[in-house]
C-alpha cells in the first residue's frame, strides 16, 4: 500500500496509461519475469484474446510497474497460505469511510450500494461488488493487466465487465479478488433488480451495460467512454451507443411481420408484401456489411459548450462500427414488385419502426430511392450485429442499415417499408435531423428550407488521451488515438494530428482492422467505404511546454476537410458537430517520492 | 467633363456599381425618362437580351446617375449637329499623355498600341480601339449601361467584346463612340496579328478572348475576371477558363478516330473499337448535361498568399458552368464490348488526349470504372459546349465530361479510352493532382500515399465586389454575388455570407438558372447535382465601420462545409484551395464636390 502511495505517478497513469514507453534498463528485469512461466507470473497468463485486446495497455510503463507491485504483493500472499477468501478489511485501506451498517452473520461489515458507489476514485478508494461481496481494489488498480479499464467498474458490480471479458473466469482471478474483500453487500441491494413498473412504458427496456454514459434514461440514450471506441475496430454490441427515440418494443420473433408496400400512381397491386423473420432469413441471400453508424448529434457537447443548443448532450461516443448481416433491401424491394419503371415516380423509401409513443405514433424516416435500390448502396435489413442476433436496443428483430447515412435513417424495430414519391412525414424526417445556418434560431427556423440529413460529413475525434489527462515528462512520448469516418461511402484517406493547437501537423497511422495492416490490403471500391478508420500517432513530448493541445482533422476521398471551428457551423439543434476535435493534456515532471 | 470631374463618386462606383439601391425621389424622374420612348432615351433601348444580361447593373445608382449624365451630354451633342465622327481630341481629356507619333493623313494624332495600353484606368484615362480608331472613353465609363464591364476592354480593342454582345451592333452605339475619338492606331499595330512561328509548338493554338487573365501563355492557362462568372448561370465558351497542359492539337474532324480498348485477363477480343466523330454523333443517342468544371488549382493564389506553393497562380476563375452534349461514355463502353463481368477485374477507365509534348507524351488521366459505367454518372464524350461545336481550347472534337469530378480528368482532345485494372500511369494521375498534408514538403512527399483527386470538395467564392472595392456610405446597401459548387453530384444547399469577417452570417439567395426561381423548381436527383449555384445577397452597409470583410462559405447536401482557414489545408501543390473566401471592401463617405 505504502509502495502505491509512494507512486503518485501510478495514480496519474490511470487516466492515461495507454501511451507507449521504451522500457528503461532498470525495469527490464520486471518485463522479463512478466513473460516467464513461473507460478507467480502465471497469474497473468491471460488468454490470447485478452492479450490482444489489451496489448496497447500492457506495453505501457504502468503495466510494468504494476506487475512489479503485484510481485511484491504475491510474495506477501504466499506467506499467508490459505487466507484468501474471508480476509478482514485492512486498517490501511485508503478509503477511510466507516460502515454504518450493523454486523451480520459474516464477520465482515455490511455495506449498502450507496456506500459502495461512493468509492469510485483512487482518492476515495476503489470498491467493487461481486456476488454479494464488497471489495476494496484500490491497491490492485495499478496492477490490473487490463489497465485503467478496471476503473469503469468502480463503485459497482464487476459481473457485467467479466461477462464480456471471459479471461476473468479463472480461479486465480477469483483468488486475487478475494484478497481485497472488505465486506458484504446489504441483502436488499443484492436482491435489488431493475424494478419493473408495469405502468412505465419503458419498463420493458432491456438491461444495459453500466459502463455506458447515460445522456437520457427514458428513452434510453447512452454512449461508451471514448477510450473504448478505439480499443477495437469493431465496436462490441454492449458498448455500441444506444440512441432510442421511444421505448424499446418487445417483438415476438415468431409472429413478427414486415410489410413492404410500393405506392404508385394507377398501380394495380395485390396488396403489400408481408414477410416473416424466417422469410427474411431464408428467402433472401444473407449479406454482411461492415458499416459505421453515427448519430447526427455526436459531439453535440462540443457545440453546446461553444453556444447553447437543444438536444442530448452527446460526447464523442455516439458512433460505432459494426458488422451487420441480413437481407439486401434491394432484394426485398424487388421481391415486393419494385421495377425500374417505378423510378419514374418514386423518390424515397420510407421506414416505419414498431417503437411508438403513448399516442401510437411510430418512429419513421426515409432515404432516397436511389440509395435503397442501388446495387452499390449496400442497404440491409439486418438481423445480426457483429455475428450475434440483433440486440433489443439495436432493433431486434430487424433494423435497416443504410451505410454512410446518419443513424436516424437506420430505422430499428422495422415494421414497414414504403416506396413513395415523398419523404417520410415523421417529425424526425421533416423537422428534426436537419442542419441550419448559425444565424437561424428558434424564432426564425423554417424546417422546409433545409434538406433532411442523409450522408454525413467528414468526422474525426481523439479518444486517447482524455481531455485534461496528465502525462509524465519522463515518458518522453505519448500515443494519441482516435477514429475518423465520412458519410456517403467516402473513405478516410488521411488524419492530420497536431499537438500545438493546430499550428503544425503530423500524419497519423490509419487502421482498417485490428490486425496489422498489410501493404496489399484491398481498399473498398470508391463510394463504398462504409467503415471508419482508427488512427494512432506516437509523438515525442514537446520540451518547451507544460500543456499540449491535441487536435485532429480528417480528410476523405473527396478531399472534404473538417471545418476548423465550431461557432461558424453552430446550429440550433446541435447536429453535424464536426469541427476539429481538441483535447488538452498536461505534461508534468515526475514528483519526488515522499 | 467637368460634371464628371465633380462626381468622384461615379469614378468609385466603377469598381462596384452592381449593388442595388432604392431610387431616391430626386433621381426618380431620370429613371422615368430612361424607360421613355423619347429619341434621346432610345439610345439606351437595348435589346431584350442585353437588358436581361445587365439587369442587375441597370438597377444600380451608377446607371441612374450615368443616365442623367448622358442626357446632359446628349443635349450638348444635339447642339453640335453633324460633328460625330472625326471629333478632335479635346484638350480637356483627362488623359494628358502626349502622342509621340507623327501626324498622318488624318487630322488626328497617331498612337501606338503601347500608348493605348497605358490607358486602362480612370486615373490614366480609359482608351479603347475600334477599327483603327483610338477612343478616349474615360467620360463614358460611368454612363455605360453595361456598367464597369466596359473596363475589361480598357487599353485594347472593343471588337472582341462587341462580338459577344450583339447589342453594340447598332448605329447609335457607333455614334456615341465616335464622340470620343482621339486618334488613329498606328498602321503596323492595326495589321499586327498573332505571329505564327512554325517552329513554336504552340503556333497553332487558337486565338483567345482578351478579357481572359493569362496565368501562363504556353501552354495556355487563363481565367475570366471574377465578375463575369456570376453574370450568367452558363459560362460563355470564350470566358470559360482554359487549362491546357500542352499545345492545342489541330485535329481534322474528318479523319478523327477514337479508340476504345477493354483490357482484361484472358480475354479474346477482335481488337479495339474505333469510332469516327460521325459515329459518335450518329450511332449513339445524344445526351446533354449541365455540369460545372473546376480546376484543382482554382483559388491557388489564396493559398500561395498564405504560404508559397508551386503551380499556376489561379484566382477564383478556374471554374465554369457549361452545358455539354455528346454520347454517353457508358453507351460507348457497352458498344466496345464492356460487360458486367468486366467489373470483376476492371477498376479504372483511362483517357488519353491527343495533345502531346515534343517527346510525344500525351496527356492522360483516369476515373473509377464505377463512375464511368454508372447510369447515374452522366459521363459524356462531348462534342458540343453550350450548344456550339466544342471549341479548340476545350478539346475539339471530343472531350470527356466527368460531372462532379476535377477538371483534370475531363480529358480534352480525346484519342483513346482504356478500361483497365490500373489507373492511368500519367504524371498527372500518379503525381500531380493529389492532395497532401500541410506537413508534407518537396523533400518528404511520397506521391503514392495520396489518392488521385477525383470528386472535389465543397467550394464557394465571392465574385462581386472585388477585393479592395469601394462602396459609398450613402448607398446604404450593397449586393454581394458569387458561386458555390461541390463535387460528386452533391447539391449546394446553403451559402452563408458574413460582412463582419465571419462573426455573424446571413443566408444568401441561391440561383440554379438565369431565370427567376420558381418554388416548384425540380431539384436534381440526389448525387446528380452537377452544376453550380450562383448566389446573391443584398445587405445594408454597416454603420459602425469603414471596412467590411465579406466572407462566404457553402454547405452541400452531405452537409460538408468549407474549412475556415487556408494554412491548415495548405499543400505543396496548392490544390483544393477551398477555405472560406474573403474580400475586403471599403465604405467611404461621399466626397464633397470641388
Amino acid at each position: 500500500m505504502l509502495l502505491l502511495r509512494r507512486c503518485p505517478r501510478l495514480a496519474r497513469l490511470c487516466s492515461i496509461n495507454s501511451h507507449r514507453h521504451p522500457v528503461t534498463p532498470a525495469l527490464a528485469p520486471c518485463t522479463a519475469s512478466f513473460s516467464s512461466d513461473s507460478d507467480r507470473g502465471s497469474e497473468f497468463r491471460w488468454s490470447r484474446r485478452w492479450t490482444h485486446a489489451v496489448a496497447g495497455l500492457l506495453a505501457g510503463t504502468g503495466a510494468v510497474l504494476a506487475y512489479a507491485l503485484h510481485q511484491h504483493k504475491a510474495e506477501k500472499a504466499d506467506a499467508i497460505t490459505g487466507q484468501t477468501v474471508d480476509k478482514l478489511p485492512s486498517s490501511s485501506t485508503s478509503s477511510s469511510s466507516t460502515s454504518s451498517s450493523s454486523s451480520s452473520s459474516s464477520s465482515l461489515p455490511i455495506f449498502s450500494q450507496d456506500e459502495v458507489s461512493r468509492h469510485r476514485t483512487l482518492q476515495d478508494g476503489v470498491w467493487v461488488t461481486f456476488k454479494g461481496g464488497v471489495y476494496d481494489i484500490t491497491e490492485f488498480v495499478a496492477m490490473h493487466p487490463g489497465g485503467d479499464k478496471i476503473m469503469l467498474a468502480a463503485g459497482g458490480a464487476v459481473e457485467p465487465f467479466w461477462a464480456l471479458y471471459a479471461v476473468h473466469n479463472q480461479d486465480h482471478v477469483l483468488e486475487i479478488l478475494s484478497e481485497y474483500k472488505v465486506g458484504e453487500l446489504r441483502a436488499e441491494d443484492q436482491k435489488k433488480q431493475q424494478s419493473l413498473n408495469p405502468s412505465d412504458p419503458f419498463s420493458s427496456d432491456p438491461e444495459r451495460h453500466p459502463v455506458l454514459r447515460i445522456n437520457n434514461l427514458k428513452p434510453f440514450n447512452a454512449e461508451p467512454p471514448p477510450e473504448i471506441l478505439s480499443e477495437s475496430y469493431i465496436t462490441p454490441n454492449v458498448f455500441f451507443f444506444k440512441r432510442n427515440h421511444l421505448p424499446v418494443p418487445r417483438i415476438d420473433p415468431e409472429s413478427y411481420k414486415l410489410t413492404v408496400e410500393i405506392q404508385g400512381p394507377n398501380r394495380e397491386r395485390g396488396g403489400a408484401l408481408s414477410l416473416s423473420l424466417d422469410d427474411l432469413k431464408n428467402k433472401f441471400p444473407k449479406h454482411t456489411v461492415t458499416a459505421t453508424i453515427q448519430c447526427a448529434g455526436n459531439r453535440r457537447s462540443d457545440m453546446h459548450k461553444a453556444k447553447q443548443v437543444k438536444g442530448l448532450n452527446w460526447g464523442i461516443g455516439a458512433i460505432g462500427n459494426g458488422t451487420w448481416s441480413g437481407a439486401k433491401l434491394r432484394d426485398v424491394l424487388l421481391a415486393a414488385g419494385y421495377s425500374p419503371d417505378d423510378a419514374n415516380w418514386a423518390r424515397h423509401v420510407q421506414f416505419e419502426g414498431l417503437d411508438q409513443d403513448v399516442a401510437g405514433t411510430t418512429y419513421g424516416a426515409s432515404i432516397p430511392l436511389r440509395k435503397a435500390i442501388s446495387e452499390d448502396g449496400d442497404c440491409l435489413l439486418a438481423y445480426e450485429m457483429n455475428g450475434e442476433e440483433l440486440p433489443l436496443d439495436h432493433g431486434f428483430p430487424i433494423r435497416v442499415i443504410v451505410p454512410g447515412t446518419v443513424g436516424a435513417r437506420n430505422v430499428k424495430w422495422l415494421g414497414k417499408i414504403i416506396v413513395s414519391d415523398v419523404e417520410s412525414s415523421s417529425h424526425w424526417q421533416q423537422n428534426d435531423y436537419k442542419g441550419f445556418s448559425p444565424s437561424t434560431d428558434w424564432d426564425t427556423v423554417d424546417y422546409k428550407t433545409a434538406p433532411a440529413i442523409q450522408e454525413l460529413p467528414i468526422q474525426s475525434a481523439i479518444t486517447v488521451p482524455a481531455d485534461g489527462a496528465i502525462v509524465d515528462r519522463s515518458d518522453e512520448e505519448v500515443t494519441l488515438k482516435g477514429y475518423a469516418w465520412s458519410g456517403g461511402g467516402r473513405e478516410v484517406v488521411r488524419v492530420d494530428v497536431s499537438i500545438d493547437g493546430g499550428k503544425t501537423w503530423k500524419i497519423a497511422q490509419l487502421k482498417s482492422s485490428d490486425k496489422e495492416q498489410t501493404a496489399g490490403a484491398t481498399a473498398p471500391p470508391p463510394g463504398q467505404a462504409w467503415a471508419w478508420k482508427l488512427w494512432e500517432l506516437t509523438v515525442p513530448l514537446p520540451a518547451d511546454t507544460e500543456e499540449m493541445e491535441v487536435v485532429c482533422k480528417a480528410v476523405d476521398s473527396s478531399y472534404n476537410m473538417q471545418p476548423d471551428s465550431i461557432l461558424p457551423i453552430w446550429n440550433l439543434r446541435g447536429v453535424l458537430s464536426n469541427a476539429w476535435h481538441r483535447v488538452k493534456v498536461k505534461i508534468q515532471e515526475e514528483q519526488d517520492d515522499q
